[in-house]
């Protein structure tokens, strides 16, 4: 029987060749998250993109999700997807936007280029002494999976020294000059100049800041978060920066999203937020990798083959 | 007879120790640009440092002079300088530290992180779209001294295609894709992405980029100048920018120095001003470059050795 594809990507006529090539015989239906209906979900075998967790209603039909996101949280909420459904996230389609935009939210800091735009809407021309260099600093990249290790290769280009810090041990790999368990990152914190984190959101990453892991890090650091806002509470991040613990921080990810209005957060000198914009599809090329991902495992999937980034339900992360 | 040699520079105990073994036998006199008397100037036949040049007055007893700037524009002014006096600069101590701010402010504009800053102060959690990512793109680097090319390096790390344009001809380095002369400039800038201009002072430099020059760039080009302010007139830029000839620019110097406060440019959204400091003594680093500079120099002269970078009175480049 022909296999039903639901597609809910933004995609042009050369995504949708590539699609159908990769899924020849099959049934191919467009749609996008807003306005695909629920009929349409519950025939289709396969989806390709972010249908809203809610209209899933655990389908029997529905064989496979290939997701255009690397979180998966809303799709491994028990009851959302049949035990049978196979789930896979777009595990690497981002690492390079996200990595370059925390990379840039580093050197903004350590550059005190935030506080140069403030004086520049004041018109002044006023000095904000020293600055330092990566090339001098031990940054400490929390969470080495595909966009972590793409920043690790960035700051190491810099000249930095790189400690990576992973759930699981391992030989050092090229781009970091040491291993650390996450298990053991409280030893970590008071040894970096960069802090940046890149966890998905688990139980255990969820808050896994904590006042105390400002205490030890040092007055100078620069905390980088561009994984899941709940890594940290907005409580614990606004008395570590109000209270100078350290001495700064740019965070692309807010325990609540939108920030609301009148959170204090927003009117600290010594962060940066931006608005969880480092990865959706704002570098052109992450939307094509997202294309070749969900093409490759189509053909795979439709050749019984083995499918790439397989999501395990019990960790969030892909296998 | 002994030398004096007149130290200008922010010198600790160790940084005297180095001098003064370079120095052995020379009589050393510690003061400051501010507060050193036109006696103590009148007595050098050394200063190492930033003198004021109006402080000079040709003193026939001044041998050498060596600077801790890599500018020259005071000091080669006829009648600041005796014609006997030697004069060096400290070309190659700012290369990391402006080439590294040159490089944040290009990764702050092409990820819009000046637009998201104003965003937060008004409390807006708000999407900008597109970004671009270097590694798409082409930098032209205008000026390939060792700032040009520690900049080159920078962008070429992240996957950039690498334009260097220069004075003279030569083979291309292995930081630059390509080289072209700067009588050629107006043929790169239709194809650069990125154009960081970090040219000296000198007469064929000077107003280098006019409204010609805006026109001609692409409208999605980013604009860095961390060089001389006078490359381009403070209209010309404010005309580029408030058009959107090019997107955004970044700039660490402005014609006039400090920008008055009634200049427009202060309030274009587009563009990023920083208080030219990205040299200065900054980046700790920089300081004990320009100190190892002089002390390997001062030894050269009390030799009757070549001295590194003796500047050149009528370009006003280090030879």
């Amino acid at each position: 029987m022909k296999k039903n594809v639901l597609v809910l990507l933004p995609v042009e006529a050369r995504h949708k060749e590539k699609l159908e090539a990769a899924g020849a015989g099959c049934c191919f239906v467009y749609s996008d998250p807003d306005t695909v209906t629920e009929e349409q979900i519950r025939a289709a075998n396969i989806i390709l993109g972010l249908p809203k967790a809610d209209m899933l209603k655990a389908s029997e039909n529905l064989e496979w999700l290939q997701l255009a996101s690397a979180g998966t949280d809303p799709y491994i909420v028990p009851g959302v997807l049949h035990p049978k459904t196979l789930l896979t996230n777009a595990t690497g389609a981002y690492s390079k936007a996200v990595a370059e935009h925390a990379f840039a939210l580093t050197l903004m800091l350590t550059k005190k280029l935030h506080l140069y735009r403030d004086e520049q809407r004041s018109r002044r021309w006023s000095d904000h002494g020293a600055v330092s260099s990566l090339s001098d600093s031990t940054v400490a990249v929390v969470g080495l999976g595909d966009i972590g290790r793409a920043y690790a290769r960035l700051v190491k280009a810099m000249g930095a020294y790189v400690i990576g810090v992973k759930r699981r041990g391992g030989n050092c790999p090229e781009y970091a000059d040491e291993l650390v368990l996450t298990q053991d990152l409280d030893s970590v914190l008071p040894r970096a100049d960069v802090v940046m984190s890149i966890l998905p959101n688990t139980a255990a990453t969820r808050y896994i800041y904590t006042d105390r892991s400002f205490d030890g890090m040092k007055d100078s650091a620069v905390f980088i978060n561009c994984g899941r806002g709940n890594a940290v509470s907005a409580e614990v991040l606004y008395r570590a920066l109000s209270a100078h613990k350290i001495a700064a921080a740019g965070v692309d990810v807010t325990e609540e999203e939108p920030l609301p209005a009148d959170s204090p957060l927003w009117g600290l000198e010594n962060l940066v937020i931006t608005p969880h914009i480092s990865g959706g599809f704002h570098l052109p090329e992450t939307f094509e990798r997202i294309v070749d991902i969900a093409a490759g495992n189509l053909a795979a999937f439709l050749a019984g083959g083995e499918l790439r980034s397989v999501v395990d339900f019990t960790t969030g992360y892909a296998r």
